[in-house]
């Protein structure tokens, strides 16, 4: 098989839009395509990442119209749903097509407008990526899923509840001041500035104000900062967001002609997992073991060989629970990590540079690309304020369903 | 790249079903698997067609339960959707992974219940598979998409309507036909059949009992046979159905250990079209143009090399107008080729032989995988009464939503 690089990548900014689906990923798509200095003509093939379209808009079979948006209306164009993963996975699956000498040049991403749907319609939606006969009826949706994930962690690691919760509250902390640095986020704002938000809306209104000594005190004010699924608490979650990233996927041969910052897919992995009741050890996700070794195998690389992971954070514990699995820290290690500072830029290992799900926002259908756009603007050294210094090899990590669908994938400096 | 093989293929008896998506997914696998000589512990991957899982059973990221209902959890399981195309997308793809050295053995094929939904929440959730900011609000479902085409077919080619409703009629007693050969089938009936039950059911409620000719006069009679979209009645359309089809795929040397009868993936070929309004000619699709060669060209033949197509009969018109973009007839002459046996078993080129989506009924995930299954069962010889003698070289062509998603498969004898 040929070497794979990443030519050129593009994403909207995050947050509410007004655009569709399409609109999105084109815009998204565009920018991909121009920072590979090629024209929409040169693409050969799209794979698309979209989980909720029908629900959305009323849109199914959403790839083709996608590339007739960008006026190259009759190449393959294929949407792969792999839950919140969907992306990554169409991504991977871009990376084969290429890899085996298929073609050169393909354009890959994805997109979501999840805020199409109002918040009970998306709970309720992204809860059909659980096993919806064995989990549906126990009225289990993901944050009840990951709350009880942090009391597993809690219980199994011998970490008090409070202690866990206040770990907890420093990777969304971290993850707000990475995300203040990005300005494609969708909460371009520390926990602070959130804080002193709803304090100045408080004041308007007249009502009592209250002061915080730091960050923590927010997070342990349920007034402000109110309980969703017991341990997790609002900004525990991730938000609903609507965005688009794409990527172009090139042979190593066309990308050197392309750019002089060629990054190589240096690896992929994808694995699946049955319902969450079949799942042996929740904190220790197999289908995310398995996915990140293929990975790392086929990269020829160990887990302490990354310079920083886009991992997904869709709660805090996920973070966490994530770190471990993907062999960044030892099992139980990573929530007292997270309070050393060591997943910080300039920490042991740069966890979310961009802010995460936590503060970029969470288009489920787009993360995975997302994910990779970062790495590769890591990669890059493009980064400004949220640079990794030296940054040279990089990893994403997305979870679908209940771990249902794990995708992880390597990039490095191909320079 | 590597020779690819079909090793094994399964479907489920297509009708109404009693079992979810994911048992009839497995039923299918398992017949696959097991006619493979394989264990599902042997299956590196799941390549999985699937439509409307989210609006007919509240399920998203099916892909990872159906491995797990199967036995083996943590292989990768992808969901492909192209409209009703998405088994023969999903196949095209898992083709590449083992062409490219990737996997040994995968598992491909897809499933649907569309039975699920009632048939007026099918029809629009059917209709989200066209461009549907834009089509949508025309009104425009797909039983009217196709009875504009049979009046643009009848125009462009000066066919006098009623001449073409006979033609048309012709494709459906042909292949009601074929279906009645099919124990898989959901109608296997003929067209008389079918009018016999009528009229039995009538003569029991003492209504006025109609005697018809033939299986003609039958489609001539507006009360049994109601107008659905002019020119297009009931018997013109295909059935709602439910099922699933499987297919286990491996690299040539693989193929070669597990069977004596391996079928040769001999080319592939996807493309896409933008909306409906973009589409310059609909009776001669470019989608479906450029699909089809890029298939002939991979497995280095031509139209008339073909010895059986299992094409996309979603309506009469469909048929018509595909056997002419495939290169079976010349434009134009399709309908007439119908009329006088050409498409029939034993004629020159048998076009459904299996019964189509008209008689085996069109499970929109499942159909693509079940095209292949009867290219399969052919080209091995394995077709009792519906047999089409000699058969060496077969190909499956899918459409999806008005031609947004068109896939071909090109199968040949590996023997």
């Amino acid at each position: 098989m040929r070497e794979v690089a990443v030519v050129g990548v593009g994403m909207t900014r995050f947050g509410v839009s007004e655009n569709t689906n399409v609109e999105m990923f084109s815009e998204a798509a565009m920018e991909a395509i121009n920072e590979s200095n090629l024209e929409p003509k040169d693409i050969e093939a799209l794979f698309f990442g979209n989980v909720f379209g029908s629900h959305e808009e009323g849109q199914a079979n959403m790839a083709p119209f996608a590339v007739a948006d960008i006026g190259v209306p009759n190449i393959p164009a294929t949407r792969f749903e792999g839950a919140c993963a969907s992306g990554s996975v169409a991504v991977r699956d871009a990376f084969i097509w290429v890899a085996s000498g298929y073609y050169d040049i393909v354009l890959a991403g994805g997109t979501e407008r999840v805020l199409a749907m109002d918040t009970p319609a998306a709970t309720r939606a992204f809860a059909m990526c659980s096993n919806s006969y064995y989990e549906g009826p126990a009225g289990i949706t993901f944050p009840g899923v990951f709350a009880m994930l942090a009391h597993l962690y809690s219980h199994k690691y011998a970490i008090p509840l409070p202690k866990l919760k206040e770990q907890m509250a420093m990777v969304a902390i971290k993850n707000h001041h990475n995300g203040k640095l990005n300005p494609k986020a969708h909460f371009q704002a520390t926990i602070r500035d959130l804080m002193e938000a709803r304090i100045a809306r408080a004041t308007q209104r007249g009502q009592p104000v209250p002061t915080w000594a730091d960050e923590m005190e927010f997070f342990r004010d349920i007034k402000v900062n109110p309980m969703i699924a017991d341990p997790l608490q609002l900004y525990d979650c991730c938000p609903f967001t609507d965005g688009a990233a794409a990527l172009v996927l090139a042979s190593i041969d066309k990308a050197r002609a392309l750019t002089d910052k060629p990054v190589l897919v240096a690896g992929v992995g994808q694995c699946s997992a049955g319902s969450l009741a079949d799942q042996k050890d929740y904190t220790q996700m197999k289908s995310r073991i398995l996915s990140a070794k293929q990975a790392y195998t086929q990269a020829g690389i160990e887990p302490p060989d990354v310079d920083l992971c886009e991992l997904h954070d869709c709660f805090t514990i996920a973070e966490i629970v994530a770190m471990e699995c993907l062999g960044f820290f030892e099992f139980g290690q990573g929530s007292r990590a997270v309070a050393r500072g060591e997943t910080e830029i300039g920490g042991k290992i740069a966890i979310n540079p961009s802010g995460g799900l936590k503060a970029v926002g969470h288009p489920i259908g787009a993360t995975g690309a997302r994910q990779i756009y970062e790495v590769v603007k890591q990669l890059r050294g493009e980064c400004g304020e949220r640079q990794v210094a030296g940054a040279t090899i990089g990893m994403t990590d997305t979870l679908g369903g209940d771990a249902g669908t794990i995708c992880n994938i390597i990039l490095r400096r191909g320079w």
